[in-house]
């Protein structure tokens, strides 16, 4: 119980410090659209598990990387998720009215100024990475862009919308998750390296490994939390999936049997941190919280 | 009129280029989702003036930088905007269903699609700046962030949304013009200046001045073929602005004022090229050019 009292306090300091970070990213503005910029605080600030970042700065200081260096990249993935998020819950998309708790960026808006925010916090993330001025700067940008356009993140979410209503082999299912949520956890991870080490580092094709288990373990964990958790504790609408009739793990394999996919790629992510030795712990620690989360 | 006909041929030899590099993109692909890609293919492909990448060429020549390497910064300004037109034309925006003579993406595809076609368009221009491994890819990664984010076009967009239906000062109109279209005009050149130079360099600075001028001008411009041109000859549906109401500056000031300001621009831009010398004739020549379209 001290371990997990003892990691819920280390995860609350990273969730303070990326809290902070993308706080000053609307500081001392001169704002051009005070609309637009209010949109965009909706979509990245005040709550979200944070995950993203945290695989940034576990990884990087996991391999020796100043806590400093680690902000513009943890930023960075982080806005690319919100602003997935504020474009995947619009009308077109998933149409969903709660975030997080809260209303979602077009309902607290409109349609027009979330596709605007969405479009300006995926570009202020390719700033937050240029003015950083890091040395391994090209890196950075490519494994973000790789993770989450054509080859990622967006391609993920289109072969998810074609997905709607069909019943997807398992094969269909993994590859669609490995693209829409995978993609940006492994560059999660692969950031945090790359602030540290250099790509040829053979840790970076190890870490890699890791977060391929933990990214498919999280999303697996996710469809279950849809059937299992409730609508106060999730902050989202719980049940959502299938009342959308959205192809899930748990609904062509079961629950049980997506339990235990989920423990088997917890193992895999937990053997490909060997060639981090100590230094992997608080990674292996992080992997089995993931999956063990009840939100 | 045979320095007119010279100049049209140079301008379909920067088509020509620019086509090329965009359509490499889109080859030897392993597409994750076929129809993502075919969006975004409809979104840059097949036309358009080109008038972004062709400052990136003629400034980059202009000041000795190597038609290779004005490739990728050329690509990533076109992507730019190709994905603010594909978000501009959705239903929840300008709700425009021609572009360029051909259905827009989303009527050729879907909604969802256009959004999540124009989201990955944006990272292609920050994907193909990252994998040039250019020495300034720092700057140029600032240069266009800053153009088309909450700084820049996004903002200026999100003022235009705020802006139909009403009656703007003039100041107000050219405030939003500067933000939503002049930006990344503005882009454009400072990316191919900084292809040869140092954005210390003095030229980068009256680069800018030009830019902004014929980037106004270039609006206005736009703005009086509205009114005087016809839908076979734009690709887009004549008299669309006042149909809908959006605030125009012939509808502020009339057509005779519109002219002459766009010309007195015009002249303001002619004198900021002072500076590069002979070297800044393409420049000028463009410049005059892009106020006296038909199209």
């Amino acid at each position: 119980m001290t371990d997990v009292a003892s990691l819920e306090r280390r995860l609350a300091e990273h969730r303070t410090r990326i809290e902070g970070v993308l706080e000053a990213l609307f500081h001392d503005r001169n704002e051009v659209s005070t609309r637009l910029e209010a949109a965009m605080r909706h979509g990245v600030l005040g709550g979200g598990k944070r995950l993203r970042p945290i695989l940034v700065y576990v990884t990087g200081r996991a391999l020796g990387a100043a806590p400093d260096a680690l902000d513009a990249p943890a930023a960075a993935v982080e806005l690319i998720h919100a602003y997935s998020l504020v474009h995947d819950d619009l009308p077109a998309m998933d149409d969903d009215d709660l975030r997080r708790g809260n209303p979602t960026v077009h309902k607290a808006f409109d349609d027009a100024t979330a596709i605007l925010a969405g479009d300006a916090l995926q570009t202020l993330a390719f700033e937050v990475l240029a003015r950083s001025s890091h040395p391994r700067l090209g890196a950075l940008v490519r494994s973000l862009t790789e993770a989450s356009g054509r080859d990622g993140m967006a391609a993920g979410q289109a072969l998810d919308l074609n997905a709607v209503g069909a019943q997807p082999s398992v094969d269909a299912l993994v590859e669609m998750h490995r693209h829409k949520t995978g993609a940006l956890i492994r560059a999660a991870v692969r950031m945090g390296a790359l602030t540290a080490v250099a790509e040829t580092d053979a840790r970076v094709a190890a870490l890699d490994r890791y977060a391929a288990a933990i990214g498919l373990a999280f999303q697996i964990h996710d469809d279950i939390l849809d059937i299992t958790g409730d609508t106060a504790t999730l902050g989202k609408t719980s049940g959502a999936d299938a009342a959308r009739e959205k192809p899930t793990y748990p609904a062509l394999l079961g629950l049980d049997a997506s339990r235990r996919k989920a423990k088997g790629l917890l193992d895999e992510a937990l053997e490909a941190l060997a060639p981090l030795g100590e230094n992997g712990s608080p990674l292996a620690e992080l992997a089995r919280y993931m999956i063990e989360r009840d939100h």
